[in-house]
């Protein structure tokens, strides 16, 4: 194999994390040939700014694929489902961010930090991106289970609107801007719900003001798909089918950014002070734990971030195997483009490095 | 004993939850004769109302306590700590909302529906009105715990800015006007925290599109003063000394109703059904549990009512004995002035029973 610098396409350039995965491939150390962007038929012709030049945005199509290494997928479930196949039979290594591929056995669910070396292990030649929930305390996770082994996870989220996409960012801009204009809310059931109207956007209650214990689709037992992803995905990425895992997923009036508090038991003793070297060591987190000095992690000032933070680092007083920690990562970068990117860097080694 | 209508005083009538205190006071049944209300001397001489009718208050001082039957506190706790027993001492029963003798094992801590009897075990004279973090939950935690005997709680907050008072309140209104001027807020690390300015008020970070994982004041191994009550103070009321209780407590950017996430793990195994049933038919629980139709409790939806909401009933995937749970309670009322009157009201059958 030749020396040369792979072929990149993204396809889903134009939307909510097509648009961070452009500025992400601007800024990061460069392994790339040609970068295709692509996008559906309507946003043809668009042309965006990618490591400083100007790209015109092509029409999804099979031909886009021809001569592509490495296709990134931002688009919907059925887009991905529909198109990744399409791209690894024309010879690109698909890396989905959809939710289509996760569960496939024969698809590696890859967090580089975490399992790098599943990359390689891609019989359909696509490679899935975990959900941005699961990215917000995986590679932590990841980083302790290497050190103690866990065996139980319990995950409370604070969940950013953005993670329902650009129509979440604005519902909720909008709900804001309606609440901000009465003083009074917020102390009589449903002033908010009426302040708002009925602009709930792709929320099932008003976010503004108030959080909102649901996100993704009703499965079942009553759970969310939310909270299924965290359990699942979190099963697979650390190669741990035993793992035990409660979640109940809430979506807050936060922008972007997701935050989680977690309760994780370990099969041996923990110590937080040798739990919170451990983190700050471990590749791809940054450790923020100094209340005394008003030091824990928020989204408001983790947004736009790549690393994991995390914050409130404490031995459970009823447990001594038990951690219990909050942490914050942003959604839109590690949580779904940085993550993508991470990915086909990997796949990029082994064209680069032939 | 005559079977005369108990006198009762207020003290700190004029504050935030003694406001609401005032409200609960005129719309429940009245177990009452006189009631006096107290406030610091700078409130002195104010008239508010009452049962419909203009009450002049008083300040606070030994003799307002003579003749009095029970007296409420809903004051900061240095003040509870000096005038509890001075009331006590002029013979009146004090019901106390401060922190001040939660853990004193000579004071009983009580929630009528979980252990009203405890309310004849005070050697001192004095009840107290459990914190509000713990009394959004404890109501339908009882229940569950009188069924199955609960063993561990995961609890993860999220905790109403009023919580802090009505500088919480103010500050949070503040913040929203500040954020909800510029549309772009939210997906750059601090632009929240410009936006908002220095005006962090009661709170160590902006609160405003931001969830801040802080509540209360540090104590030992990086535990906050209320993850402590939350512990403390289940255990206390549930009479189970051996309970395990891990708690998180964030505040989100809700003016008024916590909720929290629960993981509840029981000494047998539990059926989700019914829990839902069991807690639907427990005083002062209302189940609110269909996701499918967008039915669970939000604080928006909650806030002024009474009692505590439950919803996002599920056993847990990978324990049979363990049930999570997302619950909703107003932190002014059930959280502090409805719980405290309600104990006065037990008191209050004393004096009326003979």
């Amino acid at each position: 194999m030749s020396n040369r610098l792979p072929t990149l396409a993204v396809v889903g350039a134009t939307g909510a994390v097509g648009t961070v995965m452009l500025d992400i491939l601007s800024t990061r150390e460069n392994v790339w040939g040609e970068i295709r962007l692509v996008a559906s038929a309507r946003s043809a012709g668009k042309r965006l700014t990618v490591r400083g030049e100007e790209v015109e945005v092509q029409a999804l199509a099979p031909e886009v694929f021809d001569g592509v290494d490495v296709a990134m997928f931002d688009v919907p479930d059925e887009v991905s489902k529909e198109w990744a196949p399409i791209a690894a039979a024309r010879g690109a290594v698909a890396v989905d961010n959809s939710g289509a591929f996760r569960m496939d056995p024969d698809v590696p669910l890859v967090v580089p930090e975490v399992n790098a070396d599943q990359v390689r292990n891609r019989p359909r030649g696509i490679i899935s991106n975990p959900n941005c929930t699961t990215l917000s305390m995986i590679v932590a996770i990841g980083a302790l289970h290497r050190a103690y082994r866990v065996t139980d996870l319990v995950v409370s989220s604070y969940q950013a609107a953005s993670g329902a996409g650009q129509e979440g960012i604005d519902t909720l801009h909008d709900q804001i801007g309606k609440a901000a204009a009465d003083r009074t809310l917020g102390s009589r059931a449903g002033d908010v719900r009426a302040a708002v109207g009925g602009e709930l956007g792709p929320f099932p209650a008003p976010l503004a003001m108030n959080v909102v214990p649901w996100a993704g689709s009703l499965k079942e037992d009553g759970y969310s798909s939310e909270e299924l992803k965290v359990r699942n995905e979190s099963r697979k990425i650390l190669g741990h089918p035993d793992l035990r895992v409660a979640a109940t997923c809430v979506r807050v009036p936060v922008v972007t950014t997701h935050a989680l508090a977690v309760h994780a038991t370990f099969a041996q003793e923990v110590d937080a002070a040798k739990a919170r070297e451990l983190l700050a060591s471990a590749p791809g987190v940054v450790v923020q734990d100094d209340p005394a000095n008003g030091e824990f992690p928020t989204p408001a000032d983790v947004v736009g971030t790549d690393p994991t933070w995390v914050g409130r680092i404490r031995r459970s007083i009823d447990d001594p195997n038990s951690l219990d920690l909050f942490l914050c990562g942003d959604n839109l970068r590690k949580g779904a483009a940085l993550n993508t990117a991470q990915i086909a860097e990997v796949v990029a080694q082994e064209f680069i490095q032939g």
